[in-house]
């Protein structure tokens, strides 16, 4: 490897001008917008829900009932049967997708004029609500760059795949939605280059800052994108960012969290403990299982759906796209009807802010319990599988406005989820008020989340969601 | 959870304290060791190789062929076929231990007059060379202190479980050989108490010194403890000790490796890039299978073995015991003929000793690769599985006394290991010298390697036992 000694202080320096920034190559968002929907209007896209068995190069296997690809690549829609002693329901069974392979969701940066930009990618999945949105620089499954499906090699890669070519500022192996995926895993990277290049039509450059407030409308900024922005510290270790002084209100309690020094409410060795202890404490058996024995769960010629018709159902779309690799196909999607809740709950404890953050059992996730937001579900399991709220919900359906942070509807993975929307929010509680917490619920500090944030299976793909939305503008 | 606000710097201070300490309870190690053959004579053990068919409570699954405990818990012998593009053999079958619970190796401390003491205890387990180690407090499995199997429930065990008892210093969740078992995880923790105890005869306290002085004897501190002792540190990070004064040479090195932070060769962000990229690039299958269909395995009434008799075998044991919870029982053990090799090269960079860390693929590993030692091999696998040395293993062969740091022979788990014992050795390179590095191996300070230890899945056990065995003295 490249031997390359990083001043951590100067890259997170570098990410904070950024995020301060609202101007730049696009003098403002105004001239992003239009040039947004310049590629929406110059791309034609076509996705239609078909049959499964209109989808080229897939099929049910014979034996196990699996939706499997030709190639044997890619990803396959299997049964899994859960057991646990987590939370709600005890076991059960239900489809799930398994991808094994690891991919790339990278965002390349370079400097112009000493301040940051990032390099993003208008792109369509076929999943999304409104087709196109904002990606990062590359989205590339293994199979992708290793040309399984003999499309185009995706551009920019090579930054990612040569040390030689561009500086590693961000490298970190996250996780996906663990309710719907397997033990899915992607590599979030931000890579840093000089190198002159071309810009493509479909992409742009973007400031952090700029990037901030495109997260504050609805369907923009898509989940890969959140994902690895969310690896991005605004200070090392301890260090208190000059800027601080030049910044007011809820952007300078967010700073000062994410830089905080003291350790917040509880230690790191304290936190590990608690995770530690929650680990221990809860079991999980999540048996991969042939899709056709699933009992509860029915296929029709164009769905595989849950018996009582909750939860999330799997279909087929076939695609045309104008600006993709491959620029038709087909595929399975997985569909869910309601729009999801995910929010943190916010409040200042000895003058910093914290966030609440729970730890959760979802049977997909390899190491079995993520960190998450204070409140994730989908209003369809609310109803249906707890028949209640889950602890703190009530602070999120309708919060005075002045108490809100943050509130957007976000799309998630558009490339295996048809139209799935979460409303993201962000709900500060008074300083005054007191929770009494469940034992899988703690305060942290955002320093201390983002810390957590650099090592594997920690942050679930709603927690990172939600960081890349916090703004200091 | 009890709301501490852990003083880190404190803890640590009093950590390195005790580590300098080699007076204490006992006036000097001629007094242990007169307690510890008081405690061995005291003690009446048997442990005798039996036919498979004589195990009480085990037997050998009709369909299947698993040998397994009649209650369905502890552990059991199973199948796992491997397939993987890491280093040497791509594809092979195994026997492997599958023992799916999370149990707490623990250690109680307490400080004394100022001094910190760590509570530790003369217990025999079956496959031990030797019978009777040095072993923490507590060694639980969850079979064990939810009293699957009637025995007497560990002492001192309540301080592990209940947080309003002691304050907890270290508690991770930390691997086992990923050789031999599937995906085994135990809880390490250290918790100090204020209560005055009475200390059972076959308990004793010992300064961190002290322990440190016993790892310098062959066969004396087990597995268990090794590991639970290698989540010490002696400074918080950056933090520069006042000790470093008083010390000289190797001792000084050490300290200050162990408390770097100017992040050595490589930054953090480096070295997770290293780690991520490597997963990302290694893969491997490894599927659970009935044990009677490894077909390069053959049972005998007395043992499980390769047909080349190589790697190891499965046999099993009849026990008598004065001292443990519960009396006398019969179980398998895993027997490995050949004493293995696991060694740290280390070298100073820039002035600070750096380790030489592999990224090592072993299938039991939950996630994939784990940190190694620069060595880590049984001559038998090395001999006939790869045909020459492993990288490295020449500066173990027979290094120069002077460039020897430190070396002694350890046993291995001896409630899973039968007469298991590796050569532990850390050897100094000369600062001038260099070394091509394959792409799974890197230089990092023990600084940086100790905040690995306090995440999942990072440290291997090889690595945190030889960790505990760096010495100030």
């Amino acid at each position: 490897m490249a031997d390359l000694n990083i001043k951590d202080k100067s890259i997170e320096s570098s990410f904070l001008s950024s995020a301060l920034a609202t101007e730049g190559h696009f003098r403002d968002l105004a001239e992003f917008h239009a040039w947004f929907r310049s590629r929406s209007e110059a791309n034609t896209f076509k996705v239609a829900a078909i049959p499964f068995s209109e989808m080229v190069d897939w099929h049910f296997d014979p034996v196990s009932g699996n939706l499997v690809h030709k190639s044997g690549r890619f990803f396959s829609i299997e049964g899994l049967r859960v057991k646990t002693n987590f939370g709600g329901p005890k076991q059960w069974e239900q489809p799930i997708i398994n991808q094994p392979e690891i991919g790339i969701l990278g965002i390349v940066t370079k400097k112009f004029g000493g301040l940051r930009y990032f390099l993003m990618q208008a792109k369509m999945e076929p999943g999304n609500v409104n087709v196109l949105q904002i990606s990062p620089t590359v989205q590339a499954t293994k199979s992708n760059y290793t040309q399984v499906h003999q499309g185009l090699r995706p551009l920019f890669l090579d930054y990612f795949l040569d040390r030689s070519k561009a500086r590693v500022l961000v490298d970190q192996l996250q996780s996906e939605q663990g309710a719907r995926f397997l033990r899915k895993r992607n590599r979030n990277m931000i890579v840093e280059i000089e190198d002159e290049i071309d810009l493509p039509e479909d992409f742009c450059w973007l400031t952090l800052g700029q990037l901030k407030e495109l997260l504050k409308i609805d369907n923009l900024v898509n989940m890969d994108a959140r994902s690895v922005l969310s690896g991005i510290r605004y200070a090392a270790e301890g260090e208190r960012p000059a800027e601080l002084a030049g910044l007011n209100g809820f952007a300078k309690d967010l700073l000062v969290s994410m830089s905080d020094r003291r350790g917040g409410r509880h230690a790191r060795t304290e936190i590990i403990s608690w995770f530690t202890g929650l680990k221990a404490k809860y079991e999980c058996s999540a048996e991969s299982v042939p899709l056709k024995e699933l009992t509860a769960w029915r296929r029709t010629p164009t769905e595989i759906s849950h018996e009582s018709n909750n939860f999330f159902s799997v279909m087929a779309v076939s695609v045309q796209a104008g600006n993709r690799e491959v620029r038709s196909w087909a595929q399975p999607l997985v569909k869910q009807a309601a729009v999801g809740l995910v929010g943190f709950l916010v409040k200042k404890i000895d003058n910093v802010l914290h966030v609440l953050v729970q730890a959760k059992l979802e049977p997909g996730f390899l190491d079995l319990v993520e960190m998450m937001p204070t409140v994730c579900f989908s209003d369809v399991e609310c109803l249906t599988r707890q028949k209640t709220l889950p602890p703190f919900a009530e602070k999120f359906m309708a919060p005075a406005p002045e108490r809100i942070r943050y509130a957007a509807i976000l799309s998630e993975e558009g490339g295996r989820f048809y139209h799935s929307q979460n409303k993201y929010m962000v709900v500060e509680a008074a300083e005054t008020e007191e929770f009494k917490l469940p034992e899988n619920y703690i305060w942290m500090t955002v320093a201390q989340l983002l810390e957590f944030g650099r090592y594997n299976n920690y942050l679930s793909i709603e927690t990172r969601s939600l960081l890349s939305c916090l703004n200091l503008l």
